[in-house]
């Protein structure tokens, strides 16, 4: 397993990179002075996506999760392709206002806004491992706010898996004594 | 081929009706009076989930589109695990203030409120077939926007793909001249 999972890593270090040719920068959006990474052009490359899912995938299955939990909307996109190749069941963390049956909800500080993520109450069940998934990993605030509504169903967060990373906002720090796991990293 | 697609479309008229155990009503949600179809336990099966992710993956390969839209947020949980496993570019359509390039809107009514959606200028392009995948046909305002969006950029609407049918909100009539189909049908 060390064996297979090292040259597994190699492999992923030198096609991770290009992957950057598939996300695009646009300056100052939502706001002046954020650069925003674009990932639209992977997601219409069929290579690009299947080989970004087939990473996050086998980095996600390392984990030997018991279930999926990812957030809305972008999570969604790399969530349930990956729950369904794993056969996990998949939980959908939501914005406000949008889940309809009992639930919790956690308040949480984004990069440039505020906001809220709600799970239904009835997601997850106590001491199921489960794993996060969402695109970017920015200053963590969400994703800490997504571990919060796990935990708090008596749930294990096994760790998190992003696509991207800004490291430059130390997301990392935030989501501390978390596996966090990423596959394409700025700095 | 016609012997094999009636022979494929037998098989999912019977089994198709289990799926509805896996679809959770929740009255007056999200305004009293709607009886809101919530897709989250299907979700969070995984046999349902592939189930559901293969009938709709079958019969939107039968239509030999060669890239698929899906509309935020829940049509992105189906659109991307059928565009990967078909090898097709995933175009995602989503809420106003969302996409960070150049792009296109189109404002549409819902049933119980109102709404814009955008699309990528150069998410398509000319003459390209086009699949449109969302959750629920409700009324068919959202699916209609959806489908003026992608014809504005040149593209073709070669048929709507959804899970849930909400059948009498006729929404099969304000999308006329396209080929709807759905795998559950509500009255």
């Amino acid at each position: 397993m060390g064996e297979r999972y090292r040259a597994a890593s190699c492999i992923a270090t030198i096609t991770a990179m290009d992957l950057k040719q598939y996300i695009r920068d646009v300056p100052d959006f939502p706001i002046p002075g954020i650069l925003f990474r674009d990932i639209t052009p992977l997601l219409s490359d069929p290579a690009a996506l299947k080989f970004a899912l087939d990473e996050m995938t086998s980095r996600i299955e390392a984990r030997r999760p018991d279930a999926l939990a990812a957030i809305e909307s972008r999570g969604f996109l790399f969530g349930t392709p990956i729950a369904a190749r794993l056969g996990l069941p998949f939980v959908p963390i939501r914005k406000p206002g949008k889940l309809p049956a009992a639930r919790m909800s956690m308040e949480y500080t984004l990069e440039y806004s505020q906001g809220q993520l709600d799970i239904h109450a009835d997601a997850l069940e106590r001491g199921q491992r489960a794993i996060i998934v969402d695109d970017l990993l920015a200053t963590g605030g969400t994703a800490r706010a997504a571990c919060q509504l796990v935990e708090m169903l008596g749930a294990e967060v096994v760790g998190l898996q992003f696509l991207i990373e800004l490291e430059g906002l130390k997301g990392r720090a935030l989501l501390e004594g978390h596996a966090v796991d990423t596959i394409i990293a700025y700095d």
